[in-house]
């Protein structure tokens, strides 16, 4: 069976336009306008391939397409619809569009499955927002408690259920996901690195997800004017946080085995080029496909901190984020591999460097995770692209799959 | 003449009331609205003091006592009225409220100058919203173009003319002042540093004040996906940032001689938890009251940034001030020093360590400059404090010298 490309263009061309930065990326934070407006048309979307359409009370959206078992669990399809700042039209809507065409392809072929089929669009797969990333899922999953949420805020302080009520949506709906009513979930994702360029692949099938944890660094020092206070007066907050980061990348290549930090949201405070900073709070993002080197890291980046602890400053750590390596289900790849034989489309095995809402959905049922190619490996930036026969292809394994696990074919 | 305490205090507190920050300190940006809700404050002393009012087309603010000589240059005191983000009460305030005490005296005396008394409040000092400082004594000494200001924007793309409309100002007004319509400037600042309270000495004449300049540092490097871009395929901007920054200080301490150099502002793009660093701006603060200190500071900085250039990291420094150390006027001093002796107020003679409005207006005009107490030495922080009757002592020196040079006692 054939995607319709023309379609998945229309629907990419169409998600990129919510953007609060035009021409300069994707910047769709959770509950902004952009995704306001990407929302409604999600959703017009959903409705126009005969979905029945709602939203939980994180504002996941949700479209299914009933099946002739009465009371079965659904077969999930979908990703995010969230971006990084200045990202790409990609990393997230495309696994969003590759739900919204099997429900299209289900539609075309009046395809009736026995099990419903459900299309998902996801919130706050990036954090950049409300930081911590994976929300989401993480709220589907049930590791989000209502208390969780409130205490969530955005930098300007504004909770998760105050920013969804300005876009309308209601907080106060349920949004853990009773594992029984799930049978699987497939998310196709862009790689976001450049295996599948080099070597003219298809489709990666994803076998393993990397570790990954999220530290929030706070450093303290005191404020002073930038004229009157001499250099051994001061306690600098950023210049020890210049010093902590200066070394990460150091600890990252020394544990080896393809560990990374990356420190990407940093702010300074009070942030006046005549003002000594008095604080400056930092992300640390650490990852491995192995948990020892996570934990490794995490201990080496927690002790580099603590040495900075004197002469007026003050440090504190926070874990925001831990996310163990996870094997995906066995069944499900061999089911994606064989859609893959089945349509003569070249595949191979992969690990994947990020984590993805498939990872945090696999603790509550089986998953399936599908890479498509990314141009020059790129992804988090403007330049983030795939063509749109590629997205096709991935999109055709991804139906074939879900029309085996609804077991209609 | 004694100063009126209650109405010192009286200002002080309105002043401290227009803020953006309530509870956290002062925060009052050139032209947001708690500078809009100050201006009319300044407006409305200055009128009841009997004062002609005018603001010019940076929106600095003047209020005028006419002189008994005809078209007579001016007697000008004053200071500025912006603020650092979350700073203190004193900082500018302090000295705006010495001109309005002044000119109150003036009319409870019934004091008829000589020379044209004029009391002056000044915008973006600070250059906390614009960058670069002193924003409104350098338009008055002549040395921004309406190019210049048309060009200048704040971190926001808003440029000064467009922010000056939004709280009814109009920039099309003159700014640069005749230097032949100024006789003196006298400015009363607090000190920002601990000397007069270690010493306990009401006044500091200010015999001198340190050569400054700014520099904003540019990092370009390269986005890329936290989990996916191996540690040695980086062009990290935030890394090298951290690294250029972590070594300021030394270059600092080598030069010695007092030479500090600070890093206040500093920005990361994206800014996303997840997302390699592309660009880091930071701004560096470099001062020391001997010209060849700043000199060569600012040439190994330079060095330092261009050592990062490798590996897809790009950098550009811009100079975006520079002001040469300067020596006040000796016959000024010498009337400071003498209304010290006249009232009984305890003096010394002091370097300035920060710069000041008075350093660019001594290029136009004779300038008196003196410090009060700051407690701890503290500035530029919520923290920020000086007595009332330490402000009053301070109040009547300017009050005695404004009398001599307008040539009314």
């Amino acid at each position: 069976m054939k995607a319709n490309q023309e379609r998945i263009e229309k629907h990419i061309k169409a998600l990129s336009r919510y953007t609060a930065t035009p021409n300069e990326g994707t910047t769709r934070l959770t509950y902004s306008e952009e995704d306001l407006q990407a929302r409604i048309y999600i959703k017009e979307q959903m409705e126009a391939y005969g979905l029945e359409v709602r939203e939980d009370g994180l504002g996941n959206i949700f479209g299914k397409l009933e099946g002739e078992k009465k009371d079965a669990p659904s077969v999930i399809v979908g990703s995010h619809f969230d971006s990084v700042p200045h990202g790409g039209d990609y990393d997230g809507p495309a696994g969003v569009i590759a739900g919204l065409e099997i429900a299209a392809l289900f539609q075309d072929n009046q395809v009736k499955p026995v099990y419903p089929l459900e299309i998902i669009a996801m919130i706050e797969e990036e954090g950049s927002r409300f930081g911590g990333g994976l929300m989401g899922s993480r709220g589907i999953a049930g590791y989000l408690s209502k208390d969780d949420v409130q205490e969530t805020k955005d930098k300007d302080g504004i909770s998760v259920p105050e920013a969804m009520k300005k876009i309308g949506l209601d907080p106060s709906l349920e949004v853990k996901r009773d594992p029984e009513t799930i049978k699987a979930f497939l998310e196709m994702h862009i790689e976001q690195g450049p295996i599948l360029e080099e070597e003219q692949i298809s489709v990666g099938v994803v076998e393993s997800i990397v570790g990954l944890t999220q530290l929030e660094v706070t450093i303290d020092g005191k404020a002073g004017h930038a004229g009157t206070t001499p250099m051994d007066r001061r306690s600098d907050a950023l210049v020890a946080a210049a010093n902590i980061i200066s070394k990460l990348p150091q600890i990252a290549m020394e544990e080896g085995e393809g560990a990374v930090t990356t420190v990407g949201r940093h702010q300074v405070f009070p942030n006046g080029a005549n003002v000594i900073p008095d604080k400056v709070v930092f992300s640390v993002d650490i990852r491995s496909s192995k948990e020892a080197h996570v934990k490794n890291v995490v201990q080496k980046v927690k002790n580099l901190v603590r040495s900075w602890e004197a002469n007026g400053i003050q440090t504190a750590v926070e874990q925001s984020l831990y996310m163990q390596p996870k094997e995906l289900n066995k069944k499900i790849r061999s089911i994606l591999e064989a859609s893959c034989a089945q349509l003569g489309t070249s595949f191979i095995n992969m690990h994947s460097g990020a984590g993805h809402d498939a990872m945090v959905l696999s603790d509550i049922t089986d998953v399936g995770l599908i890479f498509v190619p990314s141009k020059d490996g790129l992804s988090h930036c403007p330049e983030e692209w795939t063509a749109i026969h590629e997205l096709a292809a991935g999109i055709e394994v991804l139906y074939e799959t879900a029309l085996k696990l609804t077991e209609k074919s």
